[in-house]
């Protein structure tokens, strides 16, 4: 199943992609949103259902939002990748690298991606996103799997200047508009091994990051049994599982995306996300 | 006014402190959470009524939660007095240092403070929290302190090895029932100058921590413009505005919390957050 969130007359709702069109689960459930959806434990019903329920509106044209617009936690990995840990001259780490996004930073598949007033070093970063679908604390790396709902594409955007004001990277990754996530998430029974996704990332349709999820430092059981062991993971919940090399920072000389840049995240397996970079206005 | 949350019949609720009683604000407002009020910007409205409403039940007795249970944000700021930034070896940086911690941490007045099982490096950092009354985006530092709702005690409750496990402080930072917040919300007509607050923190009665707001390296007002000019602040959201110096980590020898100790944050002109850590069961 594709999972969607999107706006459809003025207000927020969600629902599944089926063929060319979104059937709107917001009408044929009592839910408001994909997170309490999860929350609770209706995924299985939802997908029973689909067969007999028409399209309520067509994919085109429609509004995508981030898949979860109000995720309760946004966990990012840093540093997951060797060739990513080389060309930041860092030293690699026993455990994961991790800081948070906030739900205020998040945009949907083809919504504008603001480059800040402040700064002209806004960067991307092509990673696969772990949805959570089923919470808990202290999830044994065996089992973590058995706790996603599903995988997307982000865009985890770094604003680098902000990014490195000091050794806490918060500021330069919640820039409002800076975060794509989407279009939608596709349910782990499409994709029962993370590991058989590839990661591509675009800019201006040249390739500049490009990996497989095999090649994570930290693998996607181990990030949720580390996370799970000092937090409880809760439904909504999403990890983003870091950013492979040959981000723009680190490029001799910089590449800095600006106005009219089109920056593309394909994750195999779930498709690609699209956004547009624009200007932030005073 | 003194804001608080608390447990009634099973039920969450929050109120206002009215002698030595609580009136349930749930009860007579049409919110469900004092993060809902503020939303709604009906603190004023609240103000208004309470000379007219008797107390609905004791305070003393009741068990109360973080003032704030569920907040959009936690926003930490690390290295925020000179004593502590010099203790810590580190190095004066232009901008604050932002870490997060997320709702799942937080644990209220009296309530346990739990040690987890995986460490033995439990610390507390005493703080002032900030509760954001009125949200905004790039907030004016001479305007920021009619967004804030009111100030409380904050315990940052820190696991050092899981703090130093990599550059990024999250883990250390999010053990969950680690992050004192309460008793309550002073709200700011009772505090129009945060800058006169003290901040005092001890251990088993021994003083360990004491500050007074106006040594803070980034002052309130200054750290809600930095924040909030990559994000937005909402109201409910808590930023955490630093520990001075004292903490148990960088004394010799080090000074670890464990099951027993009673820890109590003492800001002046607000009141005393005191909890007693207790070993977490396996």
């Amino acid at each position: 199943m594709r999972l969607v969130s999107f706006k459809v007359d003025g207000r927020a709702a969600f629902g599944v992609v089926k063929g060319d069109g979104i059937i709107d689960l917001t009408k044929h459930t009592g839910f408001k949103s994909l997170r309490e959806l999860l929350a609770a434990g209706a995924l299985p019903v939802v997908s029973a259902l689909l067969g007999s329920l028409p399209a309520d509106l067509p994919l085109e044209g429609t509004q995508l939002l981030p898949p979860i617009p109000d995720p309760g936690k946004i966990i990012c990995v840093g540093l997951n990748y060797l060739d990513h840990v080389a060309e930041t001259g860092r030293q690699l780490t026993e455990n994961p690298a991790l800081f948070p996004r906030f739900a205020a930073s998040q945009i949907g598949h083809l919504a504008p991606l603001l480059k800040p007033l402040e700064s002209d070093q806004l960067d991307y970063e092509g990673e696969v996103a772990v949805v959570i679908g089923k919470g808990g604390r202290r999830i044994q790396e065996a089992d973590a799997l058995s706790h996603v709902a599903g995988y997307s594409c982000y865009n985890d955007g770094s604003v680098r200047d902000w990014q490195y004001h000091t050794s806490q990277f918060m500021p330069g990754k919640n820039y409002v508009g800076t975060g794509g996530f989407g279009p939608w998430i596709v349910t782990t029974d499409e994709i029962p091994d993370p590991k058989v996704m590839t990661l591509t990332t675009t800019l201006n349709g040249t390739v500049m990051q490009n990996a497989s999820v095999d090649m994570m430092i930290t693998s996607i059981p181990a990030q949720i049994a580390y996370i799970s062991t000092f937090t409880v993971l809760e439904p909504g919940d999403v990890i983003v599982t870091g950013t492979p090399g040959g981000v723009g920072a680190k490029r001799k000389p910089p590449v800095w995306m600006k106005d009219g840049d089109v920056i593309e995240i394909t994750v195999g397996k779930v498709g690609t996300l699209r956004n547009v970079v624009k200007n932030e206005r005073a």
